[in-house]
């Protein structure tokens, strides 16, 4: 029930009809015993810059997790970056302080790991292909290598951008193994997908998925559809698959005590 | 349930904790099928220029309920006012059109009118004595002159602002009998109490209630207490009472139908 002592945060977007994280964090606020309330906020890119004034002049804004298209540009705004957001140049959830600054952080990659734990697949150890080089393939490389994966490539069509990725990579773990190469998968024991190619029933699949070894555990970040026609082809080829939203569901409390400063970085 | 597509509303304040308008626009949204929820900003008033920015250019926005400091304010920033609000100087609601102008408009006085006229009380005719001079008393006055009073007679500590809503008065409804004068009560229909004297318990009473004439409406604008010193005193000698509640009950609906674009001001 919203008052007029409830405290608000939003997520922010363009578009935002599709986002399905107000219905996750309200519960999670709910269970948590929280008066606070999650909104959807539409802006485009353009107008980032005015919102973002107005609602740190908001007092009882709490914060925001912030998605496409930005991701980057946010960081402009913050008064102060947590490590991954840092590392990464970019931030998926910012926090007002009761003094109105704003405190960016990004848990998309440890959302990705505890997902991944979740389930319980440990990647330390493992040699990792990674697919994609946006804005979550970059959070993911950064905690995937913290996480102590023996090996992390990147691949990525645009191939530069894959080579951004392991230069912020190695900026932040120095003693990591990371490089970029070509998305064949064989001989890994953890494919992720990155890209956004899975959106779309008619995508073509990232990877040659004949290429893949039964055993590999096949992930993907994509939320909907839950099974993509990679995890589908990978399930037949005897591998282990891992849904997108299992990423989801370990941000929400990652992020939900991150606004709520009741978390470990609060 | 708020989704991503959820178009999102808002009441604006300071302070803000204590505003009872989300619970009631929220139960009116939920009733007429709306995906649309109201939740409380909290502005100061020299901060009012930048969040009014960031909510016009937020995509989803529908519009506003303003109250204390903001109503007069608010104004300033509306594209376009509707004959209320034109009338008082003031706007309690503001709706964002599709194509993000802003249109204003002040639903305190048809609130007040409607609330009365609900509870079988319908002040044409009626000697009318009107307690108080900020923004609810001016929108009432306008309201109470266009509803064919006898005569309106305004009260208030300082004079000359009693002396502007009077000009008001006659600027929107130029046949209509308004005078100032001292709060005696003795000889009205009908009067009301637009101070925020009451609000406490402690407070004074805003007229010498034993000069209460038997039968005389008392009528309140302070919502709580429900059952403020005045109409205790009203009520023991002999009057009819009207709540504060009554005039957010009517306005609900206004402004319920102003926002979502199904009323008569759509």
């Amino acid at each position: 029930m919203i008052s007029g002592a409830t405290r608000l945060f939003a997520i922010i977007a363009d578009p935002i009809a599709q986002v399905r994280t107000p219905q996750a964090m309200n519960a999670y606020f709910q269970a948590a015993g929280a008066d606070a309330i999650m909104v959807p906020i539409h802006v485009p890119a353009t107008d980032l810059a005015i919102v973002m004034a107005g609602l740190r002049s908001t007092r009882n804004f709490g914060g925001m997790v912030v998605t496409v298209p930005h991701k980057a540009a946010v960081v402009g705004y913050c008064d102060e970056l947590g490590p991954a957001a840092r590392a990464v140049g970019a931030a998926n959830t910012v926090r007002r302080t009761a003094e109105g600054a704003l405190v960016g952080d990004m848990f998309d990659g440890a959302g990705f790991l505890g997902g991944l734990r979740a389930q319980g697949h440990d990647p330390a150890g493992a040699r990792v292909l990674l697919l994609g080089a946006g804005g979550a393939a970059a959070a993911i490389a950064v905690a995937l290598a913290g996480a102590g994966v023996q090996e992390l490539v990147i691949a990525n069509r645009t191939r530069a951008k894959a080579e951004a990725i392991a230069v912020r990579v190695r900026a932040a773990h120095p003693d990591a193994r990371v490089r970029v190469a070509d998305a064949d998968p064989a001989g890994y024991g953890l494919v992720v997908n990155a890209t956004s190619l899975g959106l779309r029933m008619s995508d073509p699949l990232p990877i040659d998925a004949e290429r893949l070894d039964p055993g590999t555990i096949v992930a993907e970040v994509v939320m909907k559809p839950e099974r993509t026609p990679l995890l589908a082809r990978a399930q037949q080829r005897g591998c282990v698959i891992h849904y997108g939203r299992h990423m989801l569901e370990a941000q929400v409390r990652l992020i939900g005590d991150f606004l709520l400063g009741t978390g470990p970085h609060a």
